[in-house]
């Protein structure tokens, strides 16, 4: 083992080395000396080797038993730590529909959309799953990603939260309307819309099954999420449950994932009951905690739950601040969810919510309040790290809380065959910590390495062109 | 019989007589000579006579085969006709909830109640339904005019509909609330809401059911209506079927017709499985039209339909009004529903939604556009008459269009021993008419005479006490 | 003086006693041994006498000089100090102008009125000048009081500020414009307008004086106030000069005092030059302190300086509550002003601007923080003590500042013949305290008596039918 | 003469020909054969001559008494009107200030403003005013259009209209603040505030004084405009008598011409009072016409008045569209004044306060209505031609509107050693016409040929880069 040691000297670089891309792409890789914690639940297996090949894990192994290939460009991860790479179940790449940014960005949301990919990506972030947001520009800058023209988190979207309308609407932010321009209004629904809106509320259930199946042959999506319950309207329920149900068979009849907004104990279960493969803020149930014969049937078809878990740093700030009536209120039984989720065994998610928002919008009448809490749980790039803290706050166990930021996403989003894991075979999607995660989450800020791919990001370029970030951003 | 006929000239009463309340509760009063539409749906009697006994109907046939009894008051209605005591299914006897009606009559709702009651007792309505209000002002009116301290149409209230809050809210009229102050607010709402409002859609089915039991208890009502369905946010569905269902059985458990509030045709659907015995304004379901196999449903379970049936004239109108978005196509979608609903031999209602509207609010903001319609159809003492209208223009048989306003009605309300036919048994609840309703649902208007509890009532003075109408109401 | 003080002993009455006003007027009353601050500036009297017969003071002098009439009602004052009835020259008997006591108080406006008027009288003021309010209610509950038909406060009114419309518009509070209906609010400001609102902005001087005097001779008042700057746009000068000098010299011509609502060095400045009699919130100047050229002015032309002078607590609180733009700011320079305005020897007025609050406004959302200020100056029968209290702190002298409350607002006000100080041939309007308000000005709170036209006050009785004042209201 | 025509023929030009701006600049140009009106009053030149050489007009005469230069281009302007380019005594070259229009092009302002002025010159003004907007962006381009670096008509610029508060203020759409950002909100009204905003009413006047020197010496503009009345608030008076006079002297101190905003007889007259150039829109006096006094005045001080006359289809559409209350009063009352003071002989100026709309604009909540209003006033391009047609049918001489449009401006504003006039030693800006303008004001849109600076434009060339104009603009 020593003379094998000795003989990846000349090849060892240091992490903070010169090797690029594209370099990365013409050779294996080899990661040699690192505790690896696979993502699987197994213990970490300490004096690791993994080794890349092209975009995908060939081999994992301990030193001594697996050497790297002739050739191999080597990195030393001695007292580093190899997990997967992370993911989020819940962002927004273009999240801030502020009324200025909307406007001032008109025509190049993809920049802000690549942006926060890049942002994800630099903080660790190898894949995202984007839940709301304009259909065609997220497509766009997925590819863009996808075929390697950019860097950034790898991107799963849904566009549109099947049901409602625009953000400009009743749905969301309905007093910008007559301030700016109705045509421009119009036109900006529509690219979240996409024909799939409130008015689909209206129709008989097996309608409301044709428009989805139509809308998924004609506008490719990764997965669907639809309203099972109000927006604004958070105590109302969207769509029947029979209308839900159309909507989840046709969206599995597609080969695709289907999950659910829910604020309250019965749109939540109304949504299990359906089918869905996961849902989001699965612990926002507004004045009331989720009953525990619906955790159990959460815990029982094993539908994941993608819980906006918050550090109590925030939630004190929460509690005494009653942003809207029941807000002080609600965090609170979101805390009594989550803690009974984490008992029961639900399989939970990292969420967040998160995007980018203007340097604008931390002055603007509707987020600026928001925006100063502590702890801020929407903001990427920090969201996911609070998360993990968060987690461990409320008692989840270490290596729960790293396969609820890895390989419990890639489940329940049907990505396990590519994602998740530190195993041969799956996209090499990792990360070096200089520090072990099990032991403290805030290790997992302790970023070394991002690899996406196959290859090593150069996160300090990241993002390469800032639109709303500024360098204090994280 | 021409014997017969003479012994009783001297007894005969002019119509417009001196006859008074307390001179008919004293002795048998004979209707005698006029033809007699019963309400059961089989073909009207000539020559009838009804006879009335303190406040129930003893005996109805023909002349020359049932006479009236020895010193009996004896009223000839020879060329007239004589129908059950008309009902709505859906009144509000306190409608008209602006800003300015509220403040200016707090604590004296009761004076616009009673008032309201007796504008529709002038008008042949010997029985209305009131089904959104406030509980303890219509239950005192309710029972003054029950224990005779006060003449109005009979009274049968349900106070809040379960799930909503109250008229200063977001359910109703929210924009009123920076302006009135929060303290009157509160106040106001409670006495709508009565611990029956949004926050039920929080809970879970069960706790559901134990709030209205709970309610019932100790808040009597004489039905339950609920939410299956928003208000301003009527795409969305209220409570969840399980909660539909839980209010349903709770309501029948205590011996009482349960009924919904639906916007949409699946908030309808909803409504029908969970059982519930009459749907208000079944036939408003926004843009889509009824689907054929709801019909069916209705009609296999005799679920009733309390139809928002709308003359042609006012239809016009609002097909080229959009008050709202949606507004004039759905005026568009009720009528199909409506003459789909009559075609399926559905049990429809008379209702009306209607009320007494200040005169200021002809002048309101809120209201002036939609009082400036023709055929108005929620104008307290008129939108009955309008609905007769509008049945005919869509085709429903003249008989089946008296049924509806009647004997359906009782039915539905579970009403039928007491109410809605003329026949022995039943309350002495007749309107007497000049001219064939079954000719021209015109003719409903052309009021002879009205007797409730078996006692004629003096239109003339009616509203007693003039708060809201003017000589000119109707 | 030993011996008389003897005879007199009999007749001593309590000053919680049990003589009734009709007594009180039957009768000369004599006020004996008690300090007597007559409010023409000259030393205290100690020992006075002051003898009352019917509503007038008849004799002023020391014990030993002078003796009660034969018959005469003798009340001990011994200990206590006899001060002229306070004043306050701008107050609104009718302030809450909130919708809700609008509506719901519609057509009972005299009974606020009164009732504002007994909370006055009963803290010691006995002539208010009422600066905006109902023209025709204020003038029938100024004749109740003046015929003696109710108690309360003597009443002097301006009506309408001229040149403003009326409560609900763009001058005062026009967002419930929106919600309370459009006729009332038509009948509502045109009770306060009366003719005379903004569109008189618009006229040519000579027509603006034409209107005046109609205005005078048809709708009397006792004094007029007119905008020279704008209310809510209080950067803006309403009138034109040369229209200011029309009103004025119209008035004046009526014998009336002109007075002007100013908030800007130039609109005060304008309504100087134009001849005004006194100055409202003469010291409201937003961000600009008055130069002193116009104090000089002031000083020079002995117009009157009506200024809102607040305690240091509520100015702390003010600076530090920003309202809304420039408040905080505002209530800085408004200390400055007063404290220049004090140095330069300009004759100041108490004006307090108070009137009586619902309980339900202490939550409205226009008023709630307001009236949560510490020392709040604008509530009725408390605001003049703060005046008080504030005026010492800025180094007025005791004299003066109990002269401002009295004298030089019956000077300002063209009163002097009848009002302001306890000397012969004035109305008999006293304050009798139990400490030395000179030594103190708290000690004006310390009320052991208040006469008013001669008769003794029966405080406790006040107010006689309390509407919007509780029991805790001072 | 017959010989030197034939000489000339071979250099004849189309007027539709290749001449292009440095050919032009390079050698004399010579207009030969047209009818010149020279808008000095006298009568018009028939078979006139023009002669250009650089940039100024060097001689003006008739075929025959004066013949073109050695090398000259002659252009042949017989059956044609030769008339000085006209001018537009108030345009905004950035108007259109929608919230979507300023968040879009926010760091573009200077395109809109450039495509406006090109609108401009392409109809025939070769010289405006603009009154109000981003005093730097509208300094640059008229730099840009100054050096010849772009083509447009010569701007001449006020900056902000000093008093007032920029575009998202309450002296203009205050309801766009609280849905644009703040810090974005501050950042534009800055722009055209420049320092010179509403803070500046409350201040003395020899303090404005000094504000206004202090602005002059570092924010140069070319003329100054400030508030005699409100913007919003039309009926206030915006500055006081001695504020508006330190004004005015500190504006002619610093050699530049001043004029003011009056919307009321009162803040007219105070203009005049304060020695004004001219006033913009003084027939704009809401409800009351302007008193002949006032007029007398006008004309006596020579001071002119920026009249915003209105065609009669116009002042029908205004007088049955009461778009805010007053408005359709007040059209009828801006008739009344114009037809008194052509009447009376003022020296009227065409004005038009118009801008250049988005196409958004067009569908937007604030201006869509006024927008479809038949003979727009205010569109940039059209409406200098509505101004001329309306002038007629007031009964103006055609002589003296082709002033108002030409000599007039140029006087008020300073400029008519260099412009107003077809003479020599002007600037050379021409409008040629193929009709004749005297004779139908419709002819001002027969246009042949526009120069400016000597200089043929190419009009189909322009808006070189159209930003908001559609190819339908005009």
């Amino acid at each position: 083992m020593a003379m094998r040691s000795l003989k990846w000297v000349g090849m060892l670089l240091a992490l903070t080395g010169a090797l690029t891309s594209s370099e990365a792409l013409a050779k294996p890789l080899a990661l040699v000396g690192g505790t690896v914690i696979d993502g699987t639940g197994q213990a970490p297996i300490p004096n690791g080797v993994v080794i890349l090949d092209g975009d995908r894990i060939v081999a994992v192994g301990r030193v001594g038993e697996l050497s790297p290939p002739r050739g191999a460009t080597v990195v030393d991860t001695k007292g580093k730590y190899i997990i997967p790479g992370l993911m989020d179940a819940n962002v927004h790449l273009f999240l801030d529909v502020e009324s200025e940014v909307l406007i001032r960005y008109d025509g190049h949301y993809e920049d802000l959309i690549l942006e926060a990919a890049q942002v994800a990506l630099k903080n660790g972030l190898t894949t995202v799953f984007d839940t709301w947001g304009p259909r065609q520009e997220l497509t766009a800058v997925k590819r863009r990603i996808a075929e390697g023209r950019d860097q950034g988190s790898r991107i799963f979207l849904a566009g549109n939260i099947v049901g409602f309308d625009g953000p400009i609407s009743e749905d969301f932010f309905v007093a910008a309307a007559p301030v700016i321009g109705q045509a421009y209004t119009d036109r900006l629904n529509a690219m979240w819309v996409q024909g799939t809106g409130r008015d689909l509320l209206y129709l008989a259930p097996e309608t409301v099954g044709e428009r989805i199946a139509k809308y998924l042959r004609e506008s490719p999506v990764d997965f669907v999420k639809y309203a099972s319950s109000g927006h604004v309207n958070e105590a109302f329920i969207a769509f029947s449950p029979a209308s839900q149900k159309a909507i989840v068979d046709t969206t599995h009849a597609a080969s695709l994932t289907a999950q659910a907004h829910t604020t309250s104990i019965e749109s939540l279960r109304l949504a299990i009951d359906a089918g869905v493969d996961l849902v989001q803020h699965c612990d926002s149930t507004g004045p009331v905690p989720i009953p525990a014969s619906t955790i159990a049937m959460m815990v029982d078809r094993k539908v994941a739950c993608a819980a906006m878990i918050q550090t109590q740093d925030h939630l004190g700030w929460a509690k005494t601040h009653n942003r809207r009536p029941g807000f002080s209120e609600a965090a609170g039984i979101t805390d009594v969810n989550d803690r009974n989720l984490i008992r029961a065994g639900a399989t939970l998610l990292l969420t967040t919510d998160s995007g980018v928002f203007a340097p604008s919008s931390y002055a603007s009448p509707i987020l600026a309040e928001m925006l100063s809490a502590p702890d801020l749980p929407t903001r990427m790039g920090d969201a996911h790290f609070l998360w993990l803290k968060a987690a461990s706050e409320l008692g989840m166990s270490p290596m729960d809380a790293l396969q609820a930021a890895t390989s419990n996403i890639a489940k329940a989003y049907g990505k396990s065959a590519d994602l998740g894991t530190v195993q041969p075979g799956k996209l090499a999607d990792l990360v070096v910590l200089n520090a072990d995660p099990l032991a403290n989450p805030a290790n997992y800020r302790a970023i070394a390495m991002v690899i996406e791919n196959g290859a090593i990001v150069d996160r300090d370029k990241l993002p390469v062109r800032p639109v709303l970030t500024t360098p204090a951003h994280p």
